[in-house]
């Protein structure tokens, strides 16, 4: 467990988020070298042959050192870099069922959550609403509608109001936010 | 190992239909119920109470009997059902990196791959092109797209043809689908 962890990320991006804050639970050190998708630094030839093929971030780069990734291993998506920081660890329980059953909100979370409150999050904080193109404009309601149906995980849910998402009325969610943040070895989303 | 396990699913469902592959490859019997999902069967009372809150199949039942789910435990989303399934089997590698590899690609199949092919393919082959909703319509360029980006895993690859994608073009996938189906215990989608 000594290997070199190196996360290539976007430090806007939630998913980038969840590895880090799984390694400050854990207290495993973690480098980071930082892109900016919306200038393309993920879609570079450099990043497609070397880092992610499919062109996105977050990786996780095991091995390797500062000079760069000769001997490496990758991992993308967030979820699978999560599970491997903390595989054995006590955030992943041992018996089976329950096992299971993180990894089903840790589905649930990349197929109903993520596509809409991230996707919300980043065009309204980072885009801007005046500058969607016609076809986001479009999809706006659907992922306002089915984020609202998905507020379940800490993940984006903590950071839902820059998404547009009213929590006034969740008390119970807040509270349960404010718990999250007083996990010892918690760390913000910068 | 011997708990009864109850698969509660929609036979055209390719999420049902990973459960089933997967079992079959490991030789475990699997019990099925059926539900419609254009029928709204899992949005009845019944079923958000006692099979899944989130009114979506596949959920993979353990325990109970035909009667019902006393006792039972119950685990939505198709991915974590497989992983129940198969953790300590020869399909998942015992190498801490090798089993996130295979989140990865799970993580990816929810994340880029089922929600445009799987969706295109529910609405075309069984809602039909002519009954599609204004906002469906609008949606299917941009799913057409990024599904093409994302042919890459069996799940729903092997189906595309009915989601209206052109496999023609794509001989090294279809030998690999080949090379699945001829894998021994494959059974084939109903």
């Amino acid at each position: 467990m000594a290997e070199r962890l190196t996360l290539h990320e976007d430090p806007r991006s939630g998913n980038c988020y969840k590895i880090k804050l799984t390694a400050a639970l854990l207290g495993r050190p973690l480098q980071t070298r930082q892109y900016d998708i919306l200038k393309g630094e993920t879609r570079t030839p450099d990043f497609l042959g070397d880092i992610n093929s499919n062109g996105r971030i977050p990786v996780l780069q095991i091995g390797g050192d500062e000079a760069g990734g000769d001997g490496a291993r990758f991992l993308p998506e967030s979820n699978a870099a999560c599970w491997y920081l903390a595989a054995g660890s006590h955030l992943v329980p041992a018996d089976p069922f329950e096992q299971a059953d993180v990894l089903r909100w840790m589905f649930f979370e990349q197929y109903q959550h993520e596509p809409n409150i991230a996707t919300l999050r980043f065009w309204l904080r980072f885009i801007g609403e005046s500058n969607l193109s016609d076809e986001q404009c479009m999809l706006v309601p659907g992922k306002r509608a089915a984020g609202e149906a998905a507020l379940a995980l800490f993940a984006y849910t903590h950071v839902a109001h820059e998404a547009g998402f009213d929590m006034g009325g969740f008390a119970c969610l807040r509270e349960w936010i404010e718990r999250i943040e007083q996990t010892q070895g918690f760390t913000p989303m910068s």
